[in-house]
């Protein structure tokens, strides 16, 4: 029982505070023999990394990720495998007038309360710098299960959507720019938003589209492990995120039982797939797909009411360098924890077998 | 591991079949030294049997719970807790006619493709009727952490939604109308829905909320365990559900970070709590609140393309006994996974001190 | 983590006290497609039973086990597997006398300094009844694993030792016996041993030798899971264990590297297996055998001083129907243990390739 | 489920091959507000180091831990604990011509089957190069239990045992020679059979004997998480382990109950203690012994037969610097283990209270 632990048979263990000496983590249950690609993980690193365009934070991190074991002469070896990326850009007194406030809407308060004592420089292990560690093992589990083709996107920013079903989106486009839309008129116009709001010292939500595709049927541990169960609490997992849901999701809740099933096709497959992808906690071989909303960014850089920890009112602005909308450096993020809750279940399946 | 499995140090496992002989389980790391109360329970499970009201299942099932063990003159004494319910009111040959058809938008696909071989009986194990177990296990919790209050509710059938925020609602009106929506004007619109969709043989999805209050400040393991992805998993584990959204939920990915945030009051509470009582994964003392979104039921009256085992095309009746929607059942069901998540978290939070 | 659970992807979880309603347990991770042969399961709980002859507790039991899900016509489906074994011949009675008495090396004194309450009738919870449950789930996991060969014998009762390696035993001969030891010279004398023993009131301890045969090369998880490592856990898991020994055990600290290293055979076989079939905490394909030493029963027919939970001194003398000597019904329990363990490496070695 | 983790509340997952870049780990679960004392934990892994003294390997390894995470102006946080230390003296040339050879009763042969690939300098991920992080973790675990005095000693080499029971001892002595043993008078002989040994480059086993005071009652959790039990996995986790004893061991099972039994005295304590600190799985408050057996290390430096990963079969001589026995190294390694086993249940307990 580890709660820095995500995964079952692949398995995940994290550590690093954001201003800390380093994160870095332990995969463990990967299979030997696999044929690293070490580019591969950097670049995923790279999608998530701050300071990559003009809507993200301009911390600058390199964000490389040193492998300390269980790959040998570049293949896995089934052994555990350490990593370790280094912090070097931190600017910790940007936070020294942090030391005692309690950021609105951040993780200060609890975290005091709970452990009697914080880390409180960039929100220590808060911090979703945490989350370049899921990257990193997320793009290794990608290579495990490289027939499923995982694509996350942009599907809103604030009250901007994208207003396409996924089906008529061109996947291979959410990369050709910087808020990774694959649909260029929205993107335009997410970008446009997201700029306006830096210039007012604000920060806005959005939502995040996840389609996987060519998934195997039978994926998913029903009852207490529910494939689209294990996807929802992934994603709660992610830093800002309210809510998850999939397949016809919350509009699934309005509907009648005559439009939401999804009829069979003769080859198994079905015809409206509602269901996305998934019945009774195991996939059905369709395409899998779930929506996922962020909160907008906690510090904004104009003038809060907070108070301190001795419980006195006080005003706070935010001071660092922070993203005026996660959702953009959060698509390698939900696809990483993506690719581990599906890996896990596909090595899973091997043991469920006489 | 076990895909049976639920909570961390109090931790539920279970079994059962819909038309097999019982369904049961067992509860583990309940602290020694509670006495039970056994009504208590029977009535959370009076609240999810089938055949309680007109708008719900006819089937029949007394649905009493037998304690096997870790229970000693009424107290609890920290040993694991059996319990059984056995079913008596199985009409199988209800289900004779699926012996090897599909029926569209359950689990009887996936079940077949991932073991090769399935009780087709009622769903088998994929049967809501496992939920009784968690009833058991979810009233056992309440009463281990009696100090805070878990209320669930009806918050809308179809497109009618209680158009009141929560803290306007009375819950020990909850229990007043047989689809436990506290309001009275919206309980009686989603009644009549529910009798509509029923005549039509058709279903309806719905949504349910849940409150918890008087929550102490610290429940919730950061990075992978955070209070509300347990409590997103616990849900989304529930038959029929769909999506999750806490606090703010999907409409917070809409908002500005200046709308956003909690702003301190001085006793440490905050102003607006879009945050839902719960920052960095761990409760803050304010509300918990959620809801969860259920699609219609699968099994609707009128008859359906599918496809059997064969592949070969062929037509479905719903037969059989169920629910024209499964929220007003599942109001016990939300509020005694949160009981579990809660007692969980509460147990472990004492586990983090010198 | 559940401390009533035992295994990883195979996983069983058990309750019960030794005078309760009843024992039992669930199994979980067992796969799908398993013609069940239930006459050898019940076969394995009669060797294990109370009352089966002279030098064993007369307490009667029929210790029938039914099955309540997981099996569906005469196969296992893939779900959780629930059992249960009702007690029938209680004898509270005999234990009134105990209520606060702390009989001398029983787990009386710890369960009440625990947990401040305890089932005392018959030793409650702590009873090796609960191991009824082990032969349950073993006998079933023997069943997945049959190609692997299983015995265990009583290898020593007091000073009586077998005197041949196990090499030179026919294990057909083991149940030829009472005392379940197949060299039938050793086995008359640890008979007459045992009946001494009760004659005078008193008990004896012994030992069980382990030895599988046919384990495919591969089971162990390195590190933290290593085969032997999981096997002495198991057996160290039955009451009464005082130690556990593979291989040379500790009769291979008395000796030099090169008399103790096991020299390879050109197949991949080694010429002595002093290693006991485990290197580096993985099965090599030799035998795997082990020894595991049992403590006399501490119910003795003779008055004893002890104390009550009044810190009082006091005498007791045993009443209740007790072992002179656990090692013979301690045999099957022996067997059980290692089936669940060699099972529960056996599928998980299945998720351990790409 | 994770291989390489040991522990439930307090959890450490560990890295690394003895070769590699590094080896490291994450400590999880581990309390908040506790002041690290770093030199402590320095001088543990000292006590374990390569090139301490002349009867242990030459390889020179200064075995300096870098902590990354989870402690903050000295303290910890309550967040994980990741820790590193570099490997600085690979001499992995040693190792060149072992590249496909199985060396005799290593794990080389096992790992290539299981795997189908390894890293084979030093031995790997199954170099005892391991126990350094858990060295690194018990010492932080004993921090946490700082009233529980633990001291394991070196009870035999060869056939060399000390001859007094360790209530005889002074365990302050025992880091006054490096063989570890209290005992001046055997200590001198072990040495001398060591350096013995290692001229005729052979080498040999030995024993340490363990030993747990003021452990308060109640640690252990019954059924399969017995505090034996655990102490038992956790040596037999330690390379070259081959049994566990406590208590009475395996003269217990020679012996009569009227003999083994512990007599209570007024105060709860016991007489005689041959239940070795624990009764049903749980502390007692008497001191907790065990006994450890270590076979003879492998690495031998004359000529033995085996066979290469093509089953030709070839010579080996041992190259490299190695242990000619591994006891005095084990020491600290063995109460490393027995603390965190101990700080386990220590937090486990404060969770099983209402």
């Amino acid at each position: 029982m580890s709660f820095n632990s995500f995964g079952n048979l692949l398995r995940v263990t994290t550590y690093g505070e954001s201003h800390g000496t380093a994160i870095g983590g332990v995969i463990d249950g990967f299979p030997a023999g696999l044929e690293v690609n070490f580019n591969a993980i950097q670049e995923e690193l790279n999608r998530r990394k701050p300071g990559q365009s003009k809507i993200v934070t301009q911390r600058k991190e390199p964000d490389t990720v040193e492998f300390l074991s269980g790959v040998f002469e570049g293949k896995t070896t089934g052994t555990s495998i350490g990593f370790i990326i280094r912090n070097t850009n931190q600017k910790s007194k940007d936070y020294n007038h942090n030391t005692n406030i309690y950021r609105p809407s951040h993780a200060d308060f609890t975290y005091d309360k709970k452990y009697g004592i914080r880390d409180y420089r960039g929100g220590g292990r808060s911090s979703a710098r945490e989350t370049a560690n899921w990257v990193v093992a997320g793009a290794l589990a990608k290579q495990l299960i490289a027939s499923i083709n995982i694509n996350a996107f942009t599907s809103s920013v604030g009250d901007i959507f994208i207003d396409k079903p996924y089906q008529n989106l061109d996947f291979s486009k959410t990369e050709n720019n910087i808020v990774r839309c694959p649909d260029e008129n929205s993107a335009e116009k997410m970008i446009t938003k997201i700029q306006e709001i830096r210039k007012a010292g604000d920060t806005i939500g959005g939502t995040i589209t996840c389609v996987a595709q060519n998934v195997p049927v039978g994926l998913g541990e029903p009852i207490f492990n529910k494939l689209h169960a294990e996807l929802g609490k992934a994603m709660l997992s992610i830093n800002a995120v309210k809510g998850f849901e999939f397949g016809s999701g919350f509009c699934g809740a309005k509907m009648k039982g005559s439009e939401h099933n999804d009829v069979f096709n003769k080859d198994g497959s079905t015809q409206s797939n509602l269901s996305g992808g998934i019945q009774g906690g195991i996939s059905n071989g369709m395409d899998i797909y779930f929506r996922v909303a962020f909160k907008p960014v906690a510090t904004i850089m104009s003038s809060q009411q907070t108070i301190n920890s001795d419980y006195e009112v006080t005003e706070i602005t935010g001071k660092g360098r922070h993203d005026p909308c996660v959702v953009p450096r959060a698509v390698p993020i939900v696809e990483a924890m993506t690719a581990l809750v599906l890996a896990d279940f596909w090595l899973l399946n091997k043991s469920r077998k006489i």
